[in-house]
């Protein structure tokens, strides 16, 4: 399914990586909210593919054309489609992967799933690629959480064991959120960002990929709001955040590190700042029971290494059930987790305004 | 939303921390399946509190009593209830959390989400003894997984820095998973299990909580199960597991530590053993495009450390809006991991169930 | 699936007939909402067997026992769980029921649909009887909704061709609403209510049953609610009203009717009345596009002669796969309309409440 | 919400009346299905309009593009996103429904709704041209119900007073609804079909417009599908047929008219025909207790008159709030019944397509 909603947003998201378009339907967008439509191309462009060293030499210039659910400027209320054309498609890499596996992919676990329908050019709907969509409906949730107060930004974390500085997740402010998104490469420490790109260069040179960590961060995000078990922010956002493919663990406020803290130190004091109930850390990240805080909303989004790598590798004809050796071919990112970023911005973008209309 | 759902398969629980009775109802469940209620009893005595110097002192038999969907043993199609009754309340004990916050606790958030009209005795809704229903749910789907050749068994993967062996993420079998669950204390090393209750004991005495990690393995579950995007397995399974009290993270697979990877270290390479396709490595934990391969599914879930601590802490009056000092009564566990071990079961059983019914 | 739900707003209904309770998950329900239990139990009780000739002699009082939810009187905003015992069952009258077709009935497609294990006594979770934990629900959400100015009715329109009066579709008040709900037989006009008595009482002795057509009106809904295509109040509404068993059309406005009507005739001319957008006329039932116009919202729902008689009938020994004759057992209702009046005010009082809260 | 779902199958409709293209996202179609792209085409084109003297003078081809979900003419398992181009649109048409209310059109409610941000061209998103995309759904839904072995067909029942032939409820064939189907006008018996045609004719020189109903059937459609209460067949068809514009009442099996029957009447005795078990009779519409029984499944669907009728009406600016006179302009069916027969078979058939994939 690549359908994701609560209660009355949802979006469909549809297209193969080498089909003529991908797009999006979002449903629930509410009536009257302008949409600056150059804002939300810029936001695409931050996802789009071949703007550096460190992405895919596949060129796209990722333009939504919206089709419908709005008129003159603004949301009409009834369902958005917004769509993205395909133009620079290499469709003679792909030829082999209808029988033999790359590893790390999907292409065994599809095949097995569709019986071997599925289209597997450019990964059709298993693609990276359509996570253009997602943005796009996220870059639109955006603006409207902006009107609202909302403010959402994410940054690369790490990249291997290269660590960016961390967001301070009791002060972090929307200005602060806004700044690392006008970068080329969304990294507070522009040293610690040098020194990411050269290791993905080197790993691409090596023909190999590198994966990541991306810290994403909401502020302005009012107090209590979330439900307890199983409609808790973390399960929400969990639940779409999953959706990015690559995405391998999701943690909220200290999170794993959590698992290693005493209850003296991990719990937050609560404390009350400029007439405002705050807590003195940000342990929670901001929710509580499934609920939020007020705090800044923190999570870290881990992603594995691309799997796409041009050595040699071990791997399987699954048609004919023998082993075999594979070079994977294609255009790749040598890491992904630079372009994951808006990527992130915009499912949590998503999700959380699901809460909000 | 204390309901979830997927398909055909839903269950919403109810109750609260010192209401008459807790329960679930389960809807979707197959017609004529035989459920073996000594075995059930036997889950979910493994998460019932009293059992040991590591858990609270509350002594709550949680012998769930089936209400409907059930006759002659067997299931019969219809929403299956199940209750089990609160007795060992001590309710003078929560007192003044109508006004006063535990750090680490739902208190404040709740309060807002609710305007103050929540149940705080024993946390209500919130009490990680809402897990006792899930767990009910959760047994019963084992059962049904079992009937179908999944097995699924967890283990306590660290406390605090302690950490157990690992499950071989490859080769693990069901008669593995099995003997773990029998333990009193849930780890493959018992030494380590040792450190981690010696660890818990002096935490309990300085009137402090630890955290931990509990990891989760399913073997048998079919391969070519699930979707790419928001259906896929590691969506669902998240959506489910932020719903256990405390959790703070979870990942599947190398996780996190894939984020470090390179990607030819990262990938599993396929291969064939006794004619059946495998992977030399298990770093994707079985899914990958949100699909089942066939492997082991592996995941690993961070919980913090039991909020409620006996120390004094900083905190706030939320109604009269002003700091304050609080030292939390009532009886807690020093360490929820060794409870929460089955409740993490459930929670995968009953998801991995909703696929394959 | 016994589950129901919209957005914010869910219930999970569990039981049956000859089980040892019946009961319901409302999950959604604001919190700090006040229920008057007294008022809930006299709505129940409209529902309620054993008060008439014109019902089944299985006396039982039906009172609801609130398990979760609330507290002092006032929801908590948790799931509240409501249950009723089941006391005067006489399961023996169903014996023959795991072989043999009642006409009418589900028994042969409930043994198709659960391989046979279903539990039959009563009709298990397909007995009329189940709806008393729908009027639980029902029950609270007509009071939620009475607290923001929505007033729900019905009456008997028809048994077999005898009808009452209609509702005036432009100008039915609250207080007219609120006056036939504490009528025995819930008729406008008592003369018609009388002969449809005596039609009952006829068909009872002739060892039959009679159908009919309950109409429900609800005033004071706010205008503008609701969605075009698949989210309008028609469909949200017949979603629910087809689950009360028995059940086999629903209309609004005009409905079939209209089907007879020009264009100029059912076109409800808009005017202005006391300063208010109002129609002349309310063909269209208060709904237009799938969104309330303001007027009130009226609906017609088909109900079919109790299955159950004591003639005997021609059927299937479904296990032998042989044809038989049978004689139906057990004490029913010769007509279900008059206590369906109450079922039907419950479902549409939950399925509205669901765009409110 | 224009998204319609199911289990594993939905379907997400998007566009205006007078947008640049309508479609539809279908997701969970299963992968490797071969659809037939002329065959869909002539079921579209059985609802575009221009065909005749019964239908709106816009002239639209109507032809479907696939974008994405099908390789190589069969389903790839990713979601099916069909377009249509709209291009003869007169928007000019529609200036004045900003502020004035066409009797029986949805305008005040959804300038109440959408507070005035809806797009009114052509009714935007309320238009019946949205049912376009929805028979673009099921369309494809037939094909893949064919090769399952179910057929469904509709025909007019009736336009105003003017009955067709009735289906024959127990022994209708595949045959006998694949023939009617071939019709231009989609009666049992072209006699009352060619009194329709004058009606309707007649009803359009007098600036009026006429409703009337359609009968469904699905034959071949196993037995034991469903649910009892609210994942019925029942609850399901009729949510998504209120989606269809204009109707106004849905009934199955007698329906309305079982209200008028005694038990003994309605009550379908069943018996053994050809070693197969059937029912002598089909009140119950081959639905009892939500499931199905293996008869055909049989329902009636009540059509409004259209609302757009040319004379002059009353009515209110509800933007200065006054009352005032209206005549319609615009194209319109004065009678949407012959053309809604394929979009009540398309909505069925997706709906039924829910409990087979």
């Amino acid at each position: 399914m690549s359908v994701w909603g609560r209660n009355n947003l949802k979006l469909s998201i549809f297209g193969e990586s080498h089909g003529s378009e991908i797009g999006v339907v979002i449903d629930g967008l509410p009536a009257g909210e302008h949409i600056d439509i150059d804002e939300l191309k810029l936001f695409c462009a931050r996802r789009a593919p071949g703007n550096s060293t460190t992405s895919t030499k596949r060129r796209e210039p990722d333009i939504p054309k919206i089709l419908s659910g709005m008129l003159d400027g603004k949301t009409t209320g009834a369902p958005l489609c917004a769509m993205i054309q395909n133009n620079d498609t290499h469709s003679q890499d792909y030829n082999n992967l209808k029988k033999v596996a790359r590893p790390g992919h999907a292409d065994y676990t599809a095949y097995l799933r569709y019986n071997g329908a599925n289209d597997v050019r450019g990964s059709g709907h298993f693609s990276g690629r359509l996570t253009a969509p997602l943005v796009i409906a996220g870059g639109i949730a955006k603006q409207l959480l902006r009107n609202r107060g909302v403010e959402i930004g994410a940054h690369i974390f790490s990249v291997q064991n290269t660590k960016d500085d961390v967001f301070d997740a009791v002060s972090i402010t929307a200005k602060q959120l806004l700044e690392v998104q006008k970068k080329d490469f969304a990294v507070l420490n522009d040293e610690s960002g040098e020194m990411m790109i050269q290791q993905i260069e080197t790993a691409a040179k090596q023909l190999d990929s590198l994966g990541g960590v991306v810290e994403c961060c909401a502020v302005g995000f009012p107090a209590g709001i979330g439900s307890p078990m199983f409609d808790g922010i973390e399960n929400v956002l969990s639940s779409i955040l999953f959706g990015i493919p690559a995405v391998k663990g999701v943690e909220f406020g200290a999170g794993f590190k959590a698992s290693k803290m005493a209850g003296s130190e991990n719990n937050d004091p609560y404390c009350i700042k400029d007439g405002k109930i705050c807590t003195e850390t940000n342990n929670h990240g901001g929710i509580l029971g499934g609920i939020s805080s007020g705090m800044p909303i923190i999570m870290r989004v881990a992603f594995k290494p691309t799997p796409s790598i041009s050595q040699p590798q071990k791997t399987i004809n699954f048609i004919e059930q023998e082993e075999c050796e594979l070079i994977v071919k294609g255009r790749h990112d040598p890491c992904i987790v630079p372009r994951a970023v808006p990527c992130v911005e915009a499912a949590v973008a998503f999700a959380l305004l699901s809460y909000l209309v």
